[in-house]
């Protein structure tokens, strides 16, 4: 294998962008594709990026006074028709056990899709006194929506999520923990992966199956600047408390029912940060959640040099450890020239090269992946200066994401140039809608754009519907979707 | 609801000790039942002292050299069946996914009852030099098992768990790797959650389905002192590499097939820790695990006293929370005897009593939930004292388990003894076996002793089987298990 081959196989971004995200992904050795319809495997290298967004995430839930517990895999199909808007919305998309322990089960179980239907019962027993209440789950693990056309951490059969679980004495409690948790999110995507979203409301044709009031977190990815949904978070009124029965004896000595919401985010946040941040190179993986932030490429030709370089980096090693994840790259099998390239198709933020006479100067070559700017660096220094390098790439990487969303958002007042935007893989238009799902419903089907959320942040601003002409009160994201 | 009734619910252990254990979970909210036939779900208090199990596993594993990974959570009944022992020893506790996305399907889908069958393929893949060895992937996952009578966390249709599987060039490299990941399950059980446990090999009879040589850790319970299988690791020889094909190219030019190990524990291991530490005050738990290692209690009755007690809480609290996990108890609608109670069902290693009295002493009552014992700590020296003492509460009670272990294991040479034993639930009996499959069946159907496994630390000594008088070479532990 030559050392351009390996590079040599991903297509550029330009050329086809889809192409290129299932080119990396195997190239990278971040997911492959497995034996079973609609499924992928996560190899390690991809799963250490979902273990680290996993640490950031549990964290912040747990901060914000929610535990962790796990409820069954399985609901029988009577429990998940409680809920009428809940049972349609899903049904298409459900897998289901009919046999089980050797002999066919008299009533089939759902592989979960979402836990509302097996967490509300739950709830029911557990809320008796507003005493008990708040209520408040999480659980981190898979759920199963039909998928035939799967594309690795998108949009996969399986897929790997944490979904929260609440329930509360009052609507108003229930919004303000459904907006708490999205914020959660958003602080998450931002800090970590260097992300920047939009939250918002989603209208009421693109809110989840039962909710009263969807939120979500919507990210521009890079190529054709497609919105990609981040994570959700949905206020879902009482109607899943009326339906499972979560009633509880008020401070007033009223029995009332609970009010509940209901939040997720998945693995899919590995492919924004894929999508957002890569380039033809490869990936560019933020430093904080970038399984190794700092690789080492030892240069050596002779023996004697061998052990040189050996002495120096194992002092490097040594002080860069309890800094920064580290890994000394010491393939004798492979050039440099291939390491470079591998390790930047793989987007470890920095690159560390040394050779004899790097030894001898007392110095490391740092190489930046997200900028390849080159700079010396004493090895006395690396303690301090490495972790100052991390965060200044993850504050780059931020800024870089963040002009690309906001030149490619453009306020739009006229549905021929949303029409246009949308075709040209433009980005996003902000433009007015007077809420009719008939006006949504005429720009996905001619456009195939579709609103993305209502942004909480704008001025309330009249203006006309963009598709009817009719009053609008405010603008809406409209953007082609993964 | 008076201080008394909490505790009086919870059954004596030498009443009825698998009452003691359904009552215990119940009332310190480790689980609950679930609307879905054998699964349970694990509520916060439970999944939290399994996250601090996984912790201290995971890391473990990774130091091992183990990465983690990700495989699909359902196998197509075509790729069970490849291995014949594995499918026919596991086929009778499948359960069956027929229909997904509203048809049915061409062939019927196993929700994973282990992921042997999918994992393989992959390896196939993967392993094409001798350079790609060793394949060693880990994954934290649910798997499936058809139950009837299930009991939380010991045995229930769905249950966590982590297996680990690798892949190796030689046959003498996957049983050593067998060995070690055992012992790293000994190292973390041992350790993490002071249970002794004898380490040794499965009889032929008892080992995994496709497996060459199955190795176990065992552990003895409190009450009927009897055996918990506590962990597995199975050198599966090349019989998994044959059948899905998992070949690669030796040093020496020639294609050979690798040789695989996967090994597992489980979430039982929680069940474990109640059974071994418990007594009739509830749940014991070690302090390296234990989800709250200190409660505070703080103790007042007028108004000005709580001002007191509330800026000393305050400044211990503060001392507290990096050395320890630690929560106090501000419920104003119980009384301390009440907390007291809780928090010792609970089994929250250390309780911190503190009222006006003590904030005056500067001090706090400290009382150990395993000895009960009560001593004053000066406020000034609790960021010192309350970490020695969690260690040495976590020794002492590794300790005890040891005493119960060794206290109730006998040599045995006769068969009488053997099966009185195991009637009297005297504990683990040490006795000669011949080999023959015959004479452990007949032990089982007479006594429903097990053979539990074949110790690795034993002197070699020559012996006549305690069934049929045959030769044998060692001793093999006898006892009735869960």
């Amino acid at each position: 294998m030559t050392d351009k081959k390996y590079v040599e196989d991903l297509i550029d971004q330009d050329d086809d962008f889809d192409q290129w995200y299932v080119d990396v992904i195997r190239k990278a050795e971040l997911a492959d594709d497995s034996p079973v319809r609609g499924c992928k495997v996560v190899r390690p290298y991809g799963w250490a990026i979902w273990e680290n967004v996993q640490k950031a995430l549990d964290w912040r839930i747990k901060e914000a006074g929610v535990e962790n517990a796990a409820f069954p895999l399985f609901i029988p199909q009577s429990m998940l028709a409680q809920e009428a808007d809940h049972i349609e919305g899903f049904a298409p998309e459900v897998a289901w056990v009919t046999r089980g322990g050797g002999k066919d089960l008299e009533e089939p179980w759902a592989v979960r899709p979402t836990s509302e239907a097996i967490i509300c019962p739950m709830f029911a027993q557990w809320a008796q006194s507003y005493r008990d209440l708040p209520l408040m789950v999480n659980q981190w693990g898979n759920v199963v929506r039909w998928e035939d056309r799967p594309r690795a951490f998108l949009r996969t059969l399986e897929f790997y999520w944490q979904e929260g679980h609440t329930a509360h004495a009052t609507l108003e409690e229930a919004d303000a923990r459904a907006r708490q948790m999205l914020d959660a999110y958003r602080d998450m995507v931002e800090t970590e992966l260097a992300i920047p979203v939009v939250p918002g409301r989603k209208s009421e044709a693109e809110k989840f199956a039962g909710a009263l009031h969807t939120y979500t977190i919507e990210a521009m990815m890079g190529g054709k600047h497609w919105a990609l949904q981040s994570g959700t978070s949905h206020n879902l009124g009482d109607h899943f408390g009326k339906v499972y029965g979560i009633r509880f004896l008020d401070r007033d000595g009223e029995r009332k029912f609970a009010f509940n919401t209901s939040w997720g985010l998945s693995h899919r946040v590995v492919g924004a940060t894929i999508m957002v941040h890569g380039d033809d190179a490869g990936l560019k993986l933020p430093p904080r959640i970038a399984p190794i932030q700092v690789v080492i490429v030892p240069i050596w030709r002779k023996e004697g040099e061998l052990t040189t370089v050996e002495e120096a980096v194992t002092r490097i090693v040594e002080r860069l450890k309890p800094v920064a994840r580290v890994k000394v790259d010491w393939r004798d099998d492979r050039t440099a020239g291939y390491k470079f390239n591998e390790w930047e198709l793989k987007g470890v933020p920095v690159r560390l090269e040394i050779g004899p006479r790097d030894v001898a100067a007392n110095q490391v070559v740092s190489v930046r992946r997200d900028t390849r700017e080159k700079t010396p660096i004493s090895i006395d220094e690396l303690a301090d200066r490495i972790p100052a390098l991390l965060d200044t790439i993850q504050a780059d990487m931020f800024e870089a994401a963040k002009r690309m969303l906001s030149e490619h958002t453009a306020v739009v007042d006229d549905y021929d140039t949303l029409a246009q935007r949308a075709a040209d893989n433009a980005g996003w238009s902000l433009a007015h809608w007077c809420g009719d799902p008939a006006c949504e419903t005429k720009v996905k089907t001619e456009t195939k754009a579709t609103t993305r959320c209502i942004p909480f942040d704008q001025a309330e601003e009249a203006g006309s519907c963009v598709v009817c002409g009719g009053a609008s009160s405010g603008r809406v994201i409209f953007a082609r979707a993964y």
